[in-house]
């Protein structure tokens, strides 16, 4: 499914420099001049092919918004649609970035919120490190979240959404709310999907847990 | 169901009073020498017709486990149920007594762990502070608790679950362990179903959460 060797996908994305950032580093504490603005910040990390982070720039133009993916030809998948749809947004950029290096992009606290969409399960013991809800991953988040940035976290997998609730509490993050079945339940009606959600979501309940760095505001 | 108004409720938890304590109160910071041992003390509270303690005093007899229930009329079907199996364990007390008022019970300390099996989910957002997972009932149950006390939750409530998730954390509960589907998991071989277990389990997921007060133990 990833198309990890596509030669071609380096090229696409140099073509769409507009939207599509590959050298984050440049941009550490530049992130507001480059939007334009001083509007709050929100990633999602492991964007794939994107409906997810588009939809919310479509849908929340007073919200900078950052896409970020790890292959170059999955970021590729997220381009075309927005080419196709003829929708360049001026809130939204593609970031290629590695979670584990983004203290190298974001400033301490740039950024306000940051989504965790369906991300690799690695459901094998020896693999928990991997896990983006582990505690190495939560000391660069909290790193580059400012003190009261959220960490929203939605999944189908059972096992990574049990993993992670233990791995939250333990680290210290404040709960503020946790709905086990996103699609049977009030209140979440503005849910926008992801692609792993509609292929995933008719199997089994969609887990989501909204967390924030501090208790209090 | 509950048979709140059985007169004769009464008459036949007093006939057994080898096993059934009415006022607890007399028993505060009495409960090893009630026993005649030093074994650690675990608690149901809300045990219904006493299935699941019952069965943890038979499995377990090197821990002292008393069933708790606040209706007489509920007791005495854990009282005929264990006439009928001709099963007196030492190690297995019934208390009659409301989940509130456990600090006229307990000296402070004096439990080891808590298990809430299948609380009444009180789900109308104006009886919150009925949940027996809400702040004023963890209050108690902190102060009951020794310092490294466990309590464990289990479910088939989501929506109880849910809100006891983030009641946990807020009040800085330490989870040891969450698991979402309890009769299709590994490692739970050995937990011990409660009525109303049997009787929902096949209607949907079974949810379980262990926590500890400290983290360290
Ligand atoms: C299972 S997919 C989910 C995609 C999308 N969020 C959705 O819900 O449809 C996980 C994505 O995370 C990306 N990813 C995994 N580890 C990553 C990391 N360390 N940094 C950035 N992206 C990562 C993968 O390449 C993949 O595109
Ligand atoms: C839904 S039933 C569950 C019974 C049993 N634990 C099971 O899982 O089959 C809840 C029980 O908790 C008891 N209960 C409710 N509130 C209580 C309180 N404040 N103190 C003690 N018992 C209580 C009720 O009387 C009832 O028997």
């Amino acid at each position: 499914m990833r198309l990890r060797n596509n030669p071609k996908a380096n090229d696409i994305l140099a073509a769409h420099d507009d939207m599509v950032v590959i050298d984050g580093v440049q941009y550490k504490n530049q992130w507001h001049k480059l939007f334009g603005n001083n509007h709050p910040i929100y990633i999602e990390i492991g964007m794939g092919k994107g409906d997810f982070i588009i939809e919310n720039a479509s849908r929340y133009p007073e919200i900078n918004f950052i896409g970020i993916e790890k292959f170059p030809s999955v970021m590729v998948g997220a381009v075309k649609k927005i080419d196709i749809q003829d929708n360049h947004l001026p809130n939204l950029k593609l970031l290629k970035a590695d979670a584990i290096s983004l203290r190298d992009v974001f400033e301490k606290g740039e950024v306000n919120r940051i989504y965790l969409n369906f991300s690799d399960p690695w459901p094998k013991k020896r693999h928990t490190k991997r896990r983006l809800t582990s505690p190495a991953f939560l000391e660069v988040f909290q790193d580059i979240l400012v003190l009261d940035g959220e960490l929203i976290l939605k999944t189908d997998n059972r096992s990574l959404f049990e993993y992670s609730l233990v791995s939250f509490q333990n680290f210290g993050l404040y709960f503020e709310d946790v709905c086990l079945d996103l699609h049977h339940s009030e209140g979440y009606e503005d849910n926008i999907q992801t692609e792993y959600e509609r292929k995933f979501s008719p199997f089994g309940p969609i887990y989501q847990i909204k967390t924030r760095l501090k208790g209090d505001k």
